[in-house]
């Protein structure tokens, strides 16, 4: 733990002891970098900076959910979201061969990081987590569309950004940000809207295969 | 605005346009760099990861808070609590001469910055922000306490940090954080015994007057 390096003094509370010494441990989240670009700065985004944005998001656009929602159980969502990519490392939404083992490699990542904590909050943090992946709550549903929403944006800003990894076309873009549309429908349309103007633009590639393939007869 | 150099396309929304032009303004807190050491990496720490950092501690630390708070509010007061120093820039706790100017510098930059959303936002925005600052609920202090306790916690990590600063000494520091202990007399008792131990190892400076000069008996 990083507070192996400089151990807190003796406090005069063991459970805040535990409690500030994961507090210094998640500083790590600081140093976990995501594909995405700034917008306002030549470089790559952390982790504690995207959960920020989406946090500050779901408090800005909350209103445009489908289903109501508790923005203050929201933001605390998406504030744990990605802790356990400390351990994890960042998983890139384009990135195929990562997501095969994304999901083993975070529950493992969960168990060590939260284990940190007093047991109850273990639980807590745990639920709060697992709550995010499992999208089955109004609030997880749209927490997870800010997740998606986010860095669009910022791809949206940078010309393309991470639209423009190989393999990826407008139609992979789509697929991966239909979490947005099932959280709110006002934003879904929104993110076609810009991911439309982004391939007319060709700043995401056209896919494969053109609309009118598509509908031709297959093969008798 | 960010937008201004490359404009969302048309949206069928308007609000919606407004809002996430908004969203992307404030990737710039992103930018706003603190004196505060990372523990996790050896550069400063800016504004979203500080506002990120208390959100999770937020979630964390609750339960020490004196009176009972709105966990997920004080979760979103954090969240908003920086963001004018987009505009208006970070101020060290340790700035005396920034420090006077500091409120009407702030205030103007709410002014602008909140007035880029749409009219009844920028009156929630703001509400959030004048809370925090004003500090008269729970969970405005406990918030306040919380911005307090996290640089205490890096300046410990690096082995004084900012308390290094020339003319800061103990006392100073305790002073300045003195919020703490105004939201949690256990996390009050446990930032004292911090800067006590910091003071025993040399990280932060004695008073200029030792104890035994300021209880001696004043010049007849």
């Amino acid at each position: 733990m990083l507070t192996d390096r400089n151990p807190l003094p003796d406090l005069p509370d063991p459970r805040i002891a535990a409690q500030l010494a994961f507090v210094i441990e998640v500083d790590r989240l600081k140093t976990v970098l995501r594909q995405s670009p700034l917008a306002a700065a030549d470089r790559r985004e952390n982790d504690a900076e995207h959960s920020w944005h989406l946090a500050l998001m779901t408090i800005l656009l909350a209103e445009h959910a489908d289903e109501p929602i508790d923005v203050g159980h929201t933001v605390q969502l998406v504030v744990v979201h990605d802790l356990v990519e400390i351990i994890a490392g960042d998983t890139p939404l384009y990135d195929d061969v990562g997501a095969q083992t994304q999901e083993a490699r975070e529950q493992a990542a969960a168990t060590e990081l939260f284990g940190l904590l007093p047991a109850d909050q273990a639980t807590t943090f745990r639920a709060l987590w697992d709550e995010f992946e499992a999208r089955e709550t109004p609030e997880a549903r749209f927490a997870k569309a800010m997740d998606r929403l986010e860095p669009l944006l910022l791809n949206w800003m940078a010309g393309g950004g991470t639209w423009r990894t190989p393999g990826v076309t407008a139609d992979v873009v789509r697929a991966r940000k239909a979490p947005i549309a099932e959280a709110s429908s006002a934003l879904g349309a929104t993110a076609r809207a810009i991911i439309d103007e982004g391939r007319r633009r060709g700043w995401v590639a056209e896919p494969e295969h053109t609309d009118g393939a598509r509908s031709a007869a297959p093969p008798a």
